[in-house]
């Protein structure tokens, strides 16, 4: 393998049978590790050429003869039965009715049934143990109030491992359903460990251990039904981890029992984007805990063998965040995100482990995740590559990761020429950022912007999934814009702001819909968060409110520090009420309308608010000066280059700040970033079109032609 | 007077000074009732020309003397400060800062300042006593916490009479200030009662005694600052009768005291668009009863000289509701309401009283009451009152008044000759329409239609004010739609459901918001309401749900029924969750889809429901059958000619009936009716347009061509 500026830091999938395209590619793209993916295999050719080797193991699954001889090991989850209408005095329930049994299978074992319960929907009560009875298949609850609905919850297992299950059924695949292992079964340790040990000694060639990724499967339930296969489907929650051997030993450390109900929650489940109970935040660290724990005895095995243990933050991530208090207790070498945005990127240059390792979408699959053609006709893969750098290289240009790759089929790429050639290019432009980086950090303004949020840390960038399964979620959108400014970020939980945490805050963001995790719920109902919050802004903090913030029932305003915005969102309790009429003012930032969308009942409640846009009579952007600080509402934040422009600039109005040691721009689509010590200008066009921009950075100053996307190295 | 088919059951405003045109416009439209008007008077000319008279008394106005004199005997209400941020340990408040202090005075006397209260709005308690005085023009607050937020509740006397208030501030009267007594002082009630009975001595030329309304206002609470000069407007509710004699008295009858907290509602006051608490229905039980046994005590002594009592359901009608459980025991002699719409005439023809008499408008005044011209440059008068009548002759035709008349400044119609002649035009109709009522009612469908609410009966077709200020409700559009169609319409609370209420019933139509009055709010905790509900569909009822019906919190699905109707509408509970998808299948009854607007957040979650109509693939209108019955729900229900004729095509479809015994046109936008004892066909184009529709009825079928809002009568 040649060495040189354009080589390295490059990990590819080899493709057994396809060994001159793998070796090509390898060339091409200066590719220094050669992994396998899930479905293909790396042929002694490949393996022995002279590349590291990353080998891809999923630790729970293809474990089915061992699995089928012992069921019991299998994994679990709680769920709840459709609910059915008492017409008398008894009711028959199925509980599986609706459910997707090839994934699910009904655990009535004598350890699983103690959890089962019967409640009363209707009234909202828990039926006596004495009134229902499981036979023949059914649940019959009896001394049941006419035209009240009855629901059974239940444990059952889970027979189909859920990544093999979306890939047979998204790409039709016609194989052995895999089944999973739960680690916390002693007979399944013990089986996984021994069968661990025993791949890495049969395995000398493989130089790290990619592991892809833990135990437990973020949340997919599927139903029966074609029309509702997706019943839930949440990248970060922890249903999946739950048997009654961890429900026992859960009781045993926590002097508290946790009921199916604490699961169900009336069949809403546990989402990430809803703000958790006490009895969810203390399962998930008791599965943290154990989760790391777990994973640090494997990764131990495999150091023993002089191998490198990386994991891949995707798929089984549960219980193992990378922002996690416990992550980096697990003692990995690696960690590996695969990413389509810039704060993916983020969430895994920030981790605290050796390597950080982005692995670039698209796969290498005939279909996309949404599936739309990719590597087939009507495919366009380099286009999708490119969107999503564009994403990707905001985040690169802040905080470096240390290596890039690709997952999947290599042969696909043949017949996709521009698609070789755009990864020729984003491997060249991460290199050079690479380098630059190394040199010396980018210069970045002394404003730190803390987002906060139900979780905080955990859920540091992410929400959960990737960003197109949570753009719903207003929150994402800045995120993802923030990923890309020149700015500190941190992710506070209303127990940090509680304990000093707004200390050396510039810029609090609090953005989302009432109720949600993301703007707080009922963590707003208390008085001492509000006191805290309203002081800091009152002492000349700023406060940016995105959509709900702050929102929370019965209190004498929709949202609790809606005196702070002078503007508040009716929930209907306004009926009646006049709001203040008002003129729409100039502000001192560009806005891009654009991406503030309408929210109905926005409302003035004071006169000395400012608007600074606003849609059909409905402001849109607010300001109120409070004491020597103050507070920004936007209705909304949909991302663009262009949003992404105008967040920068609001965020250092609001902290006061003018930005000048770093590089900025004119245009609001397009970024600048200035590398001091390797006095360099990287300057990027986010937007589609060419566009002129004006650049300044400290000591310069240059008015730039940029073609759509460009993205430009200018050494001074 | 000459007599004639075109003549009486019309009361015409008379005006001084303007006898020959008073005398001409009585002759040209037919009146037989000359009435003065607020700001008006009639000349002893016109008293004497042998028309019946009414003279307007607004009984609690126009006694500013006495109530100079008797300050005390004034009305009150209770206002609450705006919050103020304790920066420290200490907060000073200035209760009235940004009330119109023309029209509130602070109430500090001994007897007031027991009901004054001071509370932490960040915590929500009350604070002691002992922390806050009341000196010097504010009341401070001691031991605060630093950054809670703290309110004064107090009283105030009103020292504007309100209807007054809003015709200086709208049309720029400079006249003295007018003010109100409270009935329940015995010193003003001593002096009206006194004051009644002179001037019916003093005015024996007057027949009818038209009371304008009673004692106490609608609620429209004025701020300092043009900009939010309308703080609060609810046409319906009851702070103005409050005192410290009220709560004196409520309390001893009722062994529970109010505080302020019960009307102030941590600021929100009690707008009839929300839930009632029991203290407030309690309270509002209290009022009606005072009010009627007071106007009864007036009623007898106009009686006692021989004239009528009518009164006039606008202005200070507060707890004399036509629909309400006293109303019939006042014993008046007629009732005047003013339309603007069709539910106002079915609201005034409904009451039990001896007489009905309907007020047109546009009132006689330069500008309406949006403050747009009407009898002045750039008014179209003519335009107004067609307009209102297409709303109103469609209620007429299916239950008739006994009168018809305008009011306001009669001159004002010179120079609007057109409009003289819609009147004229008018009036011919109304009497056509009477006839025929007295021959025999129109054929009707046995479809009972119940309205469901947690008002039921007391706000019977209305909601509180007229169509265009409670527009944002659902229900007012379906109630207006209600009351041209050929079905039975009732009012239900949800107390009567649980008795036996929905007994009879064949549509059942609950329609609004999350949480407020009319879709229920926690009315829908009530399992007991859940299952009435469900049992009458399952036997064979159908149930209507428009926007957000049954919705309560807390439940396992957001609209409390959502299970009944297969649809749900997520309040951000159903984050991560798929729903059912649907392809759109025909409906069984024409749609108009103009009328259905996109309602984010409605899902189907049931497999067997029905989409009739869905725009971005979220549905509009879904039908589910559960057990004999039946679920439908709309998105919600915008009012037009052809939202109405789909309305009733609608509801025959859900009872299961054809209408054979009524008329029926073939076109959504016009309407028929058929009275069989004068064998007489009603035809209305309710559209601006000229149509082509087929009409149906009993015996007989014919198709006509009707101009843009032609009414046309057929003798079969």
């Amino acid at each position: 393998m040649k060495e040189g500026q354009r080589r390295g830091d490059f990990t590819l999938p080899g493709e057994a049978g396809y060994e001159a395209l793998t070796l090509k590619l390898a060339e091409t793209w200066g590719a220094d590790v050669i992994r396998d993916s899930d479905g293909t295999k790396l042929s002694p050719e490949i393996a022995e050429a002279g590349y590291r080797i990353y080998s891809t193991l999923c630790v729970i699954r293809e474990h089915n003869a061992f699995a089928l001889a012992h069921p019991e090991t299998q994994q679990q989850t709680f769920l709840m039965s459709e609910a059915v209408l008492a017409e008398g005095d008894t009711v028959r329930i199925e509980p599986l009715k609706g459910y997707f049994t090839e994934q699910f299978q009904l655990n009535d074992t004598p350890e699983a049934l103690v959890y089962w319960e019967v409640w009363d929907r209707t009234a909202g009560v828990r039926v006596s143990r004495d009134d229902w009875d499981w036979q023949d298949g059914a649940v019959t609850v009896i001394r049941c109030i006419p035209w009240h609905r009855y629901t059974v919850s239940f444990l059952c297992w889970r027979i189909w491992e859920e990544i093999n299950m979306y890939n047979h059924t998204t790409n039709h695949w016609t194989s052995e359903h895999l089944r999973q292992l739960d680690p916390r079964h002693p007979l399944a340790w013990n089986y996984l460990t021994e069968w661990l040990d025993k791949w890495c000694a049969d395995n000398p060639q493989t130089d790290v251990v990619r592991l892809t990724s833990l135990f437990y499967n973020f949340v997919w339930i599927f139903g029966e039904d074609l029309r509702r296969r997706n019943r839930f489907t949440d990248w970060a929650s922890y249903d999946f981890t739950v048997s009654p051997a961890a429900l026992r030993a859960f009781e045993a450390e926590y002097d508290y029992s946790l009921t199916a109900e604490d699961f169900l929650q009336k069949g809403f489940l546990q989402a990430t984007h809803r703000p958790p109970t006490q009895a969810k935040r203390d399962y998930m660290d008791f599965i943290q805990r154990f989760v790391a724990r777990k994973a640090r005895e494997m990764v131990d095995i495999i150091h023993r063998y002089g191998k490198k243990a990386y994991v891949f933050y995707d798929d089984s991530w549960v219980g193992m965040e990378p922002w996690g208090k416990y992550f980096s207790s697990v003692g990995f070498d690696g960690l590996i995100k695969c990413v389509f945005s810039g704060f993916e990127c983020r969430l895994c240059a920030g981790a605290d482990v050796p390597v950080h390792e982005i692995r670039f979408h698209p796969y290498l699959f005939p279909v996309g995740l949404g599936g739309l053609p990719t590597f087939m006709e009507g495919g366009h893969p380099e286009k999708d590559a490119m969107d999503y750098w564009v994403h990707v290289r905001r985040a690169l240009v802040r905080q470096p990761v240390d290596r890039i790759g690709l997952g999947g089929y290599l042969h696909l790429t043949e017949g996709f020429p521009a698609f070789v050639d755009t990864v020729t290019e984003m491997g060249d432009q991460f290199r050079r950022l690479k380098a630059l980086h190394a040199e010396g950090s980018p210069a970045k303004m002394k404003l730190r912007v803390a987002v906060l949020h139900a979780w905080g840390r955990l859920r540091s960038w992410t929400l959960s999934g990737h960003f197109h399964e949570t753009d719903g979620n207003v929150l994402i959108h800045l995120n993802e814009a923030l990923s890309g400014l020149p700015v500190e970020v941190s992710f506070l939980s209303f127990e940090d702001v509680l304990s000093g945490g707004l200390n050396g805050v510039d810029v609090l963001i609090n953005a989302g819909r009432a109720g949600d995790a993301w703007s707080g719920g009922d963590a707003w109902r208390n008085p001492a968060l509000l006191a805290e919050v309203t002081r800091f802004v009152q002492e000349g903090g700023a406060l940016l409110g995105v959509n709900e913030p702050t929102a929370a029932p019965d209190g004498d305003t929709c949202l609790r520090l809606a005196q702070l915005f002078g503007l508040d969102v009716d929930d209907g309790r306004y009926a009646c009420h006049g709001a203040w009429s008002f003129e729409t003012g100039k502000a001192p930032v560009p806005l891009w309308p654009e991406a503030l969308p309408v929210k109905p009942g926005a409302r003035l409640i004071s006169g000395d608010s400012q608007v600074w846009a606003a849609k059909d009579g409905v402001p849109q952007a607010t300001c109120r000066k409070c004491g020597k600080g103050k507070a920004v509402w936007l209705s909304g934040f949909a991302w663009s280059p262009e949003a992404s422009g105008m967040l920068l600039r609001l965020l250092s109005w609001m902290a006061g700040q003018t930005g000048e040691n770093v590089a900025r721009t004119d245009s609001l689509s397009s970024e600048a970033a200035w590398f001091p010590a390797s006095k360099t200008l990287v300057v990027l066009n986010n937007g589609d079109d060419p566009l002129e921009t004006e650049v300044t950075w400290p000591g310069g100053k240059a008015v730039l032609k940029l073609a759509g996307r460009e993205m430009r190295f200018l050494e001074g």
